[in-house]
């Protein structure tokens, strides 16, 4: 299957710059791609990788100030946009499910839509509604009264325990686990007795939930995770958990019991929230992070504890000049007692 | 199926203030409770949230000043652990399991105590034994030799590897994998060697262990947890620990291996705990810290790496004002050169 | 099955100091050896264990100052090695597998080499290739055109995507995932849109990957891992990282996208390293860093943000007596003042 670049720009509303008729067969990064590839660059500092190998065509941006060398130039507002709108032209997704693994347990009572695909060795407990052409990879354990709506792809050796009820488009990563009991404990006589969790989780619509994720039900009420937010691999969220729309959560975050994370928040690889704080719309958390109050709305925050980044970046550049400012004590103490005496 | 608040109150030896013929049907957070719900308070703080709705009937503490304001009261000295008694009247656990899913693999010499449920899809190695009304989920592998007590429930695609020991009424989540090979390795002349890893995997009475959690077994002698402890999700523990009893160990805590946590230890989220070191008896250590050194018992340390609480945060609240600090130096030291002059 | 300890000495090139002819049984910790076992000390620390038991055998350095007191000792040039040679000689190690369960999914296309072991209930992906003697734990998913090399290990539960490409003698521990899909989207009008990852991830021979961690498939290009390089568990590894060979990357370390690990180099646990970033050939990272800059070649870097380890450790000796460098400013001050009026 090839394309001209004509095509591909037609595609995305693209604007051709060179040869228009040239034949594209495959993607490649920029700096591997030979003359029946198509790539892209987003800006010029990988504009110069293009300009060491013998692209076909690269989607670029409208404005970047680059000569194509050969290379067809397909110009594009976003040219990542572009280009994750045309791989799958030439890459084609994992072939569709093929029906009902014979293997498969379905309990009593479930129900599943049209066209769905369910894999090997997968467990579907009592009461579950799955919809329409979702795809359950193999070894999956889909809980008693689970809810996953329309076109969900949920990976291998998943676990959506009792209480999950996903929205549509949902992709669940392989080895994710959704409903999880969450960490709650009263304190008895003889020490810690376990509070029955009984509320649920709740995922929005194009989630995206990244691969040994855990999501705890929610204790009393729901843990619930926005439309549109995409939470990378090994992240753990805790009972009780309001995700907001659209947000980014980056691997290995950990967020505890009852936090509140506004639409379009970002939380960078590592980050760590306390439990009952809010993290404001829109704003944006460091990597590696300890966030242990409420961040407004809009703000970037860094550090252990976070705080405003800039605040963060000056006290750390002065943290490796400690030794510095200690001898500059030093030498006004002194001077201070040489005047002294 | 509904109870007075009177019945409710005698399971739990509280004091019913209001109306004791109340009839509760289910349960619901503070905030969102309706008039047949039973719910919970702890503190002042949260019984704003009850002023706030309608609930039927509310546990608080018994000494607490709060006007029921048409919510039948019921008083106790611990309103948490009250409410995780009665929980299960309105909540009743998952289905018990239903026997051996005649799809499990279980090899000769295995040996199941009474009334065992074993999911679909489960292998249980030779020599396994594991104990009565244990229930173990769909796609959990069990190693040869395991053994588990009774009253243990395991959940879906769990992992309990050879030389794993488990005591009764333990409850490990979905996605554990315990008595795992530790991270050990000699250096020889052409790279690492891997030690093989032979201890054990020695897991308490009432222990709980968090979905995606990974406890190595040891590498020659035992790796333990003691009873009582509880461990959240996508916590790591290394080879040779120590574990106490009634420990409670956060999401994402790492221990790297032969550390010790001694009796009633608390280890917030994201902490990580050096090699060969000690964590007194009911120390406590703050999220994200990085202990270095050993931690005397009973108490709170915190930092990066962790010294005693309050000198971290002394340290911390300067370390916010180093800009303010080095500003007074600059003016200083121009005084004192000025005074030079 | 016993060894005398001559026995043991000849197959380390050891030299033996005591009885000849001490017949062992088994293996155990210096602190724990009984007469007929063998055991090993590393350093004087460590001898001292020894002398506090009644251990049959002991391999101890070459030039070790120690009195066997009873113990046989075996002086080889490196201890640790040469018992990581002999334990299994009294450890067997698990049985090897036995043949294709007939539970096993096989789609038609896959390739698997002589004397493959297949647990119960895996799947092998069409086209998939399998080299002699690998062994496939219970459950375990191998996605379509995944390719595994000769005498690899793979544990319970793994998910080996389409995309991953395995070395030789390979161990992949129980729960991990490989060729992942990674973080990837573009930012459109309506919100993120998920970039297809379709690169591979390429892991050398050698590699060992610890339990429930995750290494994501390049996006276009490919992911790599060096031959020799061992990670822990609940490791996370992003999309186009290249890790190098003979690394150790210990539990919980997370490493964002694009990343270089070079030979040699080492991440103690929950080290995080930025994107786009290098770790230079022999590098250490210490643990818990967070990475935000290239670290030179043989370099020890520490902190957050990560600075040469000399460094850091000056400053932070310094952070924690902050309050003490505040009261002098104040005291400083103070006499200025003095001085001024």
């Amino acid at each position: 299957m090839t394309f001209t670049a004509r095509e591909l720009a037609e595609r995305v509303s693209g604007r051709v710059e060179g040869d228009p008729d040239r034949r594209l067969a495959g993607v490649a990064p920029a700096g591997h791609a030979g003359p029946d590839h198509l790539t892209y660059v987003v800006n010029e500092k990988y504009a110069k990788r293009l300009a060491r190998n013998e692209a076909g065509a690269a989607l670029v941006p409208a404005d970047l100030d680059i000569d194509g060398n050969g290379t067809t130039l397909i110009r594009v507002d976003n040219p990542e946009l572009a280009f994750s709108q045309l791989i799958s032209l030439f890459v084609p997704a994992d072939a569709p499910g093929a029906g009902i693994h014979p293997s498969a347990v379905i309990e009593p009572g479930a129900v599943l839509g049209a066209d769905v695909s369910v894999g090997a060795f997968v467990t579907i407990g009592r009461g579950a509604r799955i919809g329409d052409r979702c795809e359950i990879g193999p070894g999956t354990t889909i809980g008693a009264q689970v809810t996953i709506g329309q076109d969900c792809i949920i990976g291998p050796s998943c676990s959506l325990m009792n209480g999950a009820v996903l929205g549509d488009r949902v992709r669940v990563h392989t080895g994710a686990r959704l409903a999880v009991d969450g960490f709650g404990y009263a304190v008895g006589p003889e020490g810690p007795v376990k509070i029955p969790q009984v509320g649920r989780c709740l995922i929005g619509n194009d989630v995206e939930i990244g691969a040994n994720s855990t999501i705890d039900k929610g204790s009393l009420g729901d843990t619930t995770v926005g439309d549109g937010t995409k939470i990378d691999n090994l992240v753990h969220i805790g009972h009780n958990c309001r995700i907001g729309r659209n947000c980014f959560i980056v691997a290995q975050v950990g967020i505890a019991g009852s936090s509140i994370v506004e639409d379009g928040a970002r939380l960078a690889g590592q980050v760590g929230l306390a439990g009952h704080l809010t993290v404001g719309a829109g704003a944006t958390v460091g990597a590696q992070s300890g966030v242990m109050t409420d961040i407004p709305a809009g703000e970037l925050w860094s550090g252990y504890p976070a705080r405003p980044h800039r605040m963060w970046l000056r006290a750390t550049s002065l943290f490796y000049k400690l030794p510095d400012l200690a001898r500059r004590i030093d030498r006004l103490a002194g001077d201070s007692d040489g005047g002294e005496s």
